[in-house]
């Protein structure tokens, strides 16, 4: 699923284009009781005929919900403050009013055949009687799915797994969850939710949205790939994820985060000795996500002062060039030494390598390490 | 905890004293046998005398132990690979002699007079039996601490609470835990494993570290912060989070991550229509951390297509300016418009409401707000 933040009508096309390419299910958009062109840009996206279904996100209100069924989407999603920090300072209504408004908006939506979820704000800080009996009356109403939202971003997994778990037991229609990264847990509490009963969790690309840090399309398919590798290579075009996140971050003017689990360089390169050592010999062993399900390749940095020589021999045998083990050592303890004045570029790496290797012809490669002093003084090889 | 990228000298020290300042308990510095600056550093380090403990991180080998002891560090934590992948692919050794090397290297380091933390790599996929007699066998050595490391970072927080809960009831010493983000869970993971028994956690500046996507110490700390704002506050120095994240991500250039929870604009930027109007109200309604504990403010975004007329008129009361509730939803409706166009800056917002306030002497308010049809013209007011 999918929170717009600031995009133009192009953009939003591209961007929906996109995720329906990658094989999500819902697209959700901004309300189109936000502006004329949420309401504009709802109904050109419906237009696309798209095989994801399209969602629209309102307050509980009847003339919200209105609108969204003239944009000709597939579902809505109402939704309202049920804590008790929100009946007081934000809508100031109370739980029998709340039940009242929301069968109303419910039937409409449903007499108009369009699918319908109904969700609470800030759930885990709701008084839990009022948030089941609410849920168990919409439940009853037969709307399709019920949705809880941590607004706030307090919520830890744990709680989300209590939450949930009560919840499945007392609704028979699906359960959809919301979450927020404030307390950098939204993504275990979307594994979580799963895990205890629920059916859809609500992501973004990058996080982004309405307020940052809804659960990354990316990060929460890195999750769900490590629990279940073949189930999600099945259902989504992995390697067009990079794209997208690109995508998204052009359109918002940011960079992807440099830890990024998917595009970022923190799964995919390898930076110590013993953890090239061993990825080497079986990419297994350090790495849970494998790139080249994601269209990517493996980099194994080598060019600091934590290399060890099983990545430099690794190097070498790319590269074709008939160095021995001692060689290749020899190689690394100079790298070492030099990385500690400045880490070494692949290109300054491979040309070491190659510069030592032609030297070897003449036996003069132990002369050619003793005269590097500097990582500057390989590029004046 | 704290872990080294490539940072000089000077900046190292500079960090260290940064990290001290702020109250962390322990810093994790590069294993002195990885090159000599990195032994060099440790001293260096060391020789600071800060309140914060100085470990080092080495393998389970005589010669490493030899040199941690050696830079005068107060602890050293010891790791080994106990995973059938880590012991097939990496070290090859078995069990038992992983026990017998582990002996000889503790009890050296205890004699030097030295904390000792023991710990596995890939404890999560090791063999459980295999894993509990090493620490058993550890722990009646009298080590400070045993240590779980997800190395690849494939566990969920259910999977750490029951590998936390069960080696609570197998060892007397402390338990530290390391984690790594590859699957989005590091400090979700870390949150469950100090619910289910664990004492320490490992941290870095931003997640950097010498394989990125540890938890990092601001994301960690709003976790706890969420937890307990109390003891958070008593323990750490907040305000100085910032500044200590600021160095360290102008130490390896990169940027603060764009919805970092602490410095990015995630937790403290507000956006949307309804909730800035409840945020107005009372700041903790959609607030779980309160921006000034860290040293920062809160800021409202006003000039973007979903405002809402309540978050204008706390911008008009804060600029003094009296205006009228009828007055303050023309200018919403004015900037949701305008807004559709591009987003309007505060300098856009402040400008309009000064001028309106202006015009409305002369009765020419509403001329003013006819006249204007793009965001531009704000500007040339």
């Amino acid at each position: 699923q999918f929170a717009n933040a600031f995009f133009t009508t192009e953009k939003k096309i591209e961007i929906a284009k996109a995720l329906d390419a990658f094989g999500v299910e819902y697209l959700e958009l901004t309300s189109p009781a936000a502006s004329t062109q949420s309401y504009n840009d709802c109904k050109a996206i419906v237009a696309l005929g798209l095989k994801a279904k399209i969602l629209t996100h309102v307050r509980c209100h009847m003339d919200d919900a209105r609108l969204a069924v003239e944009t000709g989407v597939d579902g809505v999603d109402v939704v309202i403050g049920t804590s008790s920090y929100l009946r007081e300072f934000s809508h100031g209504k109370d739980m029998e009013y709340i039940i009242q408004t929301a069968t109303e908006v419910i039937k409409y939506i449903q007499s108009q055949g369009l699918e319908v979820r109904f969700s609470s704000e800030d759930s885990f800080r709701s008084d839990i009687v009022d948030l089941l009996s609410l849920y168990r009356a919409v439940d009853k109403l037969g709307v399709n799915r019920v949705g809880i939202a941590d607004t706030v971003g307090c919520a830890s997994p744990d709680q989300v797994a209590e939450l949930v778990r009560t919840l499945r037991g007392v609704v028979s229609c699906d359960i959809e969850c919301h979450f927020h990264n404030d307390t950098n847990c939204a993504i275990a509490n979307s594994y979580a939710a799963l895990q205890n009963g629920a059916t859809h969790v609500d992501t973004s690309v990058l996080g982004i949205g309405e307020r940052n840090g809804i659960p990354s399309l990316g990060g929460f398919v890195a999750r769900m790939y490590a629990a279940d590798k073949e189930y999600v290579k099945a259902k989504y075009d992995l390697p067009r994820l990079r794209e997208l996140e690109n995508l998204v971050a052009d359109a918002v003017g940011v960079s992807v985060p440099f830890n990024n689990p998917i595009t970022g360089y923190c799964a995919f390169t390898h930076k110590a000795g013993i953890h090239a050592k061993a990825i080497l010999n079986n990419p297994s062993t350090y790495e849970i996500l494998k790139p080249e399900d994601f269209g990517m390749t493996r980099y194994v940095a080598i060019g600091h002062r934590l290399t060890g020589w099983n990545a430099v021999k690794n190097r070498v045998d790319q590269l074709g060039l008939p160095l021995c083990d001692a060689d290749c050592k020899a190689i690394t303890s100079k790298i070492k030494n030099l990385a500690d004045i400045r880490p070494l570029s692949l290109d300054d790496v491979d040309k070491l390598l190659r510069k030592y290797d032609e030297a070897k012809v003449t036996d003069a490669h132990h002369a050619i390490l003793d005269s590097i002093d500097s990582p500057d003084q390989i590029t004046r090889l």
